[in-house]
């Protein structure tokens, strides 16, 4: 049956390497799949994306940067990962719901009491069946990420915010079996090691 | 004390003439005022409408219409309402948190338990101090909206989204001291005599 695993982790934690790795895993095992992109991934979720991500004089409010993440997940819900997922495909994406736990939850610091709705009625239990949590010290991560360009918006926050971040991911990836905690700050290929063992184990088990 | 007034109602129910009609009136008695529209009103905002009003082959699913209403809504209220009315200006609105009741709530149909704690997220009680309400038969309206040119993906619903609307826009008026009903079914002269009077009265009774 076919499966929607996500990549999560901070900036610079080396989510891009690790998705071009589980690419080249699922394609070596036959998966037919599709690859994501959040927020974005759809025309209209793309426009959202600009608007998030854009340079502005004018402040994006919290709570307007939080509705428009669900917004975008929503279309890319309803209009590409359950289409692909009911055509037989697998679905890989870069980021999901729980960038929005971690990112406006934690790092935002927003009201529980407006996020948790939101959340519950966009997604309606909708999940993926594996998140690989890339876990890195941001204080690494960032340093990563401003040595390969310029920052954008969220990237630029102080690193509190994404202590905050890491905070909520790791409190979700806690005795979940549906997420992988790989350790990002290993070499290069400690963490491929790590995280081509974890996954073709999770396949075995799972691709049936 | 600054105050500030919101023009709803239906497509072709005469919001435009009567936001003309408004602005003499303030005028004519020496108030400085800004005026908004929503969704939009600051260059975030209008990105947000581009998105909701666009024709494209995606569809936009009424969750993600409704978050990008209300992600517009705060952008507004943050960067221009509340500005605004701080400096002692007052606000005039074409369209507010009515319409979303209405359009989205009633027209549409969104459940009320992703609605309510959306808006009391971000409203946190922020309400127009009087609201005026254009009130027409949308058979009348859309006839009207559609003689003077292309109508939006959102007039284009079926008369019965309109029905709907106009039920909840009566219902929330009703026995509420802080909405006008003007019928708008009657001649343009009799409109204005109607909103004329009831909104010098209004004024006589709030601008001190």
């Amino acid at each position: 049956m076919s499966k929607f695993i996500v990549v999560e982790g901070l900036e610079g934690a080396g989510k891009t390497t690790a998705l071009e790795l589980i690419k080249n895993l699922l394609s070596g095992q036959g998966i037919n799949f599709v690859t994501t992109r959040e927020p974005g991934g759809t025309p209209l979720a793309e426009k959202m994306r600009d608007i998030v991500k854009s340079e502005t004089e004018e402040l994006l409010t919290p709570e307007a940067e939080l509705l428009l993440m669900y917004a975008s997940r929503i279309q890319l819900i309803e209009n590409v990962i359950k289409p692909a997922l009911n055509d037989g495909k697998w679905v890989l994406g870069d980021r999901h719901d729980m960038s929005s736990l971690a990112y406006q939850g934690g790092g935002r610091q927003i009201d529980q009491g407006l996020l948790m709705p939101i959340r519950n009625a966009v997604l309606k239990g909708f999940e993926p069946d594996l998140t690989i949590l890339m876990d890195l010290d941001p204080k690494i991560g960032l340093a990563r990420a401003a040595a390969r360009g310029a920052l954008d918006r969220i990237e630029r926050e102080q690193i509190e915010f994404f202590e905050r971040t890491r905070a909520v991911y790791l409190s979700l990836a806690n005795n979940n079996p549906k997420v992988i905690v790989i350790d990002a700050s290993k070499t290069l290929e400690e963490v491929q090691l790590q995280l081509t063992a974890s996954l073709t184990n999770w396949l075995n088990a799972n691709n049936s």
